[in-house]
């Protein structure tokens, strides 16, 4: 069993430490375009009022990083990459996580922005690692790796192992140390192959005995096309949170996905006195 | 890692396996009259309607054995046990689960059943093991052993985990093979330590990586005098299951529960094609 390795990611005030035994960490995802019309008709226009306001509601409801991209099809990612990341700066104060596969724009996005930022994402392909990984060091940033490569998802928990211990393996031979690397064993839908979160979740186990790095996790993918989402979703990031997930990427506005990971935290003995839930708990009252 | 072994529990005309690769196995707890006040005055006039509706509830809701416990306080539990069990043979066709701890009440409890049951239950105390496991070996049962002994509950996993080798080493003295074993880490209250659940969690893994038995457990202990008592329940008994807990004891008229249970089926991917998810969900729509 390797030891849990501090995964840290920081802005100009506020410092994060992804680490096993702290509450989870959560990437707030929604200033994504992908699948989202209205954001994408504003970013069109240049118009950034939902990145602000989603930025804050993400934040007030227990993001504790914002994942940022500005994937418009057919347009420039550079600026608009630039200029999302100076706003978001500017209406919040938590660390970002930039996620673009535009090479330019990431570099651009990195050198923007003041701190130790979160990469969105390498994996296993050689073109990827060869791009990626020398922005990662220069700029001491911390990279996503997805357990996939040129040869595409592996079918295999030990597979998709051995994709996470490549990443790895070429990070620390440009000087990236393994604590700088969160892997991500990439949760694929059930509706397609019911053995999906289970993949996924072995995958976790292999790659926290075998290295102690961090993981994250898109957590709502595994539940397409099935019924009851809320509750296979919740359920999953559970269970993943126990297999050695430590900062998913959600939407913290989901409130059965929030309330999953906090349950989590307090069964796995990280909320002290349980004073984080009954906190929540209170504030849920308050709305109501 | 020990081999995963199959616990067999039977009734006259059913068989259940409990194995940590098929679905999760439900042990309905509501027949037992602690704490419940119409239950106990109905036992208390020697009548049994709560029993049968009870047991028909449990097993549609998706039980697959019935706890039976005819604890009712100065009352002689040896006729009233006796005459539950068979009373529930005659109304459910599903494994009983005999629950008591006057051994003449057991005694005469596994000679009326037709069938294996399972008893409910065995500790590391001496006084119990030398009157129990004699019944578990004579009548071919299998057994619940709860992680206490003499000295009480231990505090950490690796206490705990003893306490289920000692019991798992007797057993097995007196012929009694560790598939007739399903061991109960014991699950208190996080109200009063906010690690009770972690221990109870660590505590399957020690028992499961070295022995491969059988996991049962209360589950809504755990989240007493908590809010939102509900979600903490589900989302221990979905990271129980992870950790290897086959046999929860719970309501299972409880629907999160059931949800978590069958969400966590999903995940570990023993619901091939998600055909009991979505069964299980048209059964709900159906309801409303």
């Amino acid at each position: 069993m390797a030891e849990n390795l501090t995964t840290t990611i920081t802005s100009e005030s506020k410092t994060v430490e992804i680490h096993r035994s702290n509450p989870t960490v959560i990437i707030g995802e929604r200033i994504n375009p992908t699948g989202r019309e209205n954001l994408l008709a504003e970013l069109k226009e240049g118009k950034f009022d939902i990145v602000r306001s989603d930025a804050q509601k993400q934040v007030e409801a227990g993001a504790a990083i914002l994942d940022v991209n500005a994937g418009v099809p057919g347009a420039d990612e550079e600026p608009i990459l630039k200029e999302m990341v100076e706003i978001l700066m500017e209406v919040t104060d938590v660390p970002l996580c930039i996620d673009t596969a535009d090479n330019p724009a990431l570099e651009t996005a990195l050198s923007t922005y003041k701190g130790k930022a979160l990469i969105n994402s390498v994996n296993g392909e050689e073109a990827r690692l060869e791009s990626v990984l020398p922005l990662v060091k220069e700029y001491e940033a911390s990279v996503i790796g997805l357990c996939m490569d040129d040869d595409g998802i592996p079918q295999t928990p030990q597979d998709r192992f051995q994709v996470a211990a490549k990443i790895i393996e070429r990070a620390d031979k440009l000087g990236i140390p393994p604590q700088n690397i969160v892997i991500d064993p990439l949760a694929l839908t059930m509706g397609s192959d019911h053995n999906a979160g289970r993949i996924a979740i072995e995958t976790i186990e292999l790659v926290v005995e075998e290295f102690g790095v961090n993981v994250t996790m898109g957590c709502s993918n595994i539940s397409f096309g099935m019924p009851d989402r809320e509750h296979i979703d919740s359920t999953f990031i559970a269970m993943a949170i126990l297999a050695g997930m430590t900062c998913p990427i959600t939407n913290p506005l989901h409130e059965e996905v929030n309330l999953a990971v906090q349950a989590a935290d307090l069964v796995m003995g990280r909320d002290e006195y349980g004073m984080n839930w009954i906190k929540s708990y209170r504030a849920r009252q308050k709305e109501e």
